[in-house]
């Protein structure tokens, strides 16, 4: 029976991006089960409850086992709907929304999740314009809009500089830019870019080991002297050099996921996600 | 007492991301009341618990009021530390990792979030292909990959289409392109772009209202033809024409999130994510 490949249901009255999200990080503690995985979002209407309704039963007919499914279902009689059907129902926001209403001392408003709310208020405008502002200033780009940046990462070409400035502005409203350092930057007697050193308190560096760099530029342009493995130990043996030189920190992100190169710079660097 | 602005922590072994989704969810249901709000992610040694022991139990007699805290921490030890200090104590994983594992009829094996192991599923690389492409592919930039594409957004400038396919690359590793309609597409007699014809079936559009896209393109280009009424209500009644004629499906973003105009791009293709 348990070696059934069973279903999981993230359910939701708006993008059920936070069921996936917990039910996620909860499924990650059990290495080694497969699941067949459906997002089930905007389910905003007793018509669209009752087809999900059916069709957690069909699953559970079908497959002899019943589904899990992860629900941030906010409405009363949608979420009592769901529950009733053949599932192991996990309620990721009402289990905890009794407790927050006592110890908050205010009722909660049973409105879905985030929407419109997410448009509404300044937060949703400052990550748009976070994130816009990274593509503008992409890869230095345009250096000229640096005195808005909260940060600007440096390092050799794919060392996640890019990525890591998107996500930034996406998750965290942080004006995030890149500048790339080419061999340009490391020649003889080649001062520290003159145009960075306004901003040299914004600066921070990543770097990465030549092996995964090299394999990395491997995949973009195998064969050549750009993903070479020389080539990579040069440039970033030359990139640390220059960071220890100017004072620069910096991180080395073989090992990191851009969520935790994103996390450990707002933690290194003291900075504060902008408030919902 | 209940007017004093209280402090929320979400604290985590992890990137504190799952504890910040969560968090943000439960209290959007409390609108009206102020946090101060302080994420403490990576607290994966006793040293760094003990540390945000302190900081709580100060948080506490500093305002008179227990902070809340969203907890993600999977370690015993350190779960144990935090929820012995003076705050009110949300434990977003463990309340159901017993059920899930009696469920499961599987222990969880109490590691660290999705350390380490986000690099190591090829969801990961996944993932940053698919942000990567996106970039590639934006504003038309590249159209001789749209064989990759999963799906190629089409729509007037500022309609959300370069946001929503880095999104979508980045949450769910769809490779998502985008292509920009111009006052070109739109002469009279002019054919629809020949090079769109082969990748029809991928194609979707993004409109929006006239008075909302010539808000955002003021912002841009204040006092231009580009960000002028008229020219907005041109392009987007030429636009939606387009996309009527050529069958192409078409949603209205003018009151949606960038993770809304995703999810519903999702189910309405009938996309899945690449699951983990």
């Amino acid at each position: 029976m348990a070696s059934i490949s069973r279903t999981i249901f993230f359910v939701s009255g708006s993008t059920a991006i936070t069921a996936e999200t917990m039910g996620q990080s909860l499924l990650s503690q059990f290495d080694g089960i497969e699941f067949d995985q459906v997002t089930l979002p905007f389910i905003d209407s007793y018509k669209k409850a009752i087809r999900v309704y059916q069709q957690i039963n069909r699953d559970t007919e079908q497959r002899g086992i019943k589904p899990i499914v992860f629900s941030t279902l906010i409405d009363t009689d949608i979420r009592q709907m769901i529950k009733n059907s053949h599932c192991i129902f996990f309620d990721l926001i009402e289990t905890f929304i009794g407790r927050l209403e006592s110890e908050l001392h205010k009722e909660s408003s049973h409105t879905i999740g985030h929407r419109h709310r997410l448009l509404n208020d300044g937060f949703y405008d400052l990550r748009m314009h976070a994130m816009n502002y990274a593509l503008d200033t992409d890869d230095g780009i345009s250096t000229k809009n640096y005195d808005q940046a909260d940060i600007v990462l440096v390092g050799v070409s794919r060392t996640s500089k890019t990525p890591t400035c998107v996500y930034m502005g996406m998750q965290f409203g942080i004006h995030a830019a890149n500048y790339p350092l080419t061999e340009e930057n490391f020649q003889p007697n080649k001062a520290f870019p003159q145009l960075l050193k306004p901003f040299r308190d914004k600066l921070y560096g990543l770097t990465i080991n030549p092996e995964r760099l090299h394999r990395i530029r491997s995949e973009r342009l195998p064969n050549s002297r750009y993903s070479s493995l020389h080539q990579c130990q040069i440039e970033l043996s030359q990139a640390e050099i220059l960071f220890t030189e100017e004072n620069i920190p910096f991180l080395n992100v073989t090992f990191m996921s851009v969520e935790e190169i994103a996390s450990t710079i707002m933690l290194e660097c003291n900075l504060h996600r902008h408030v919902l």
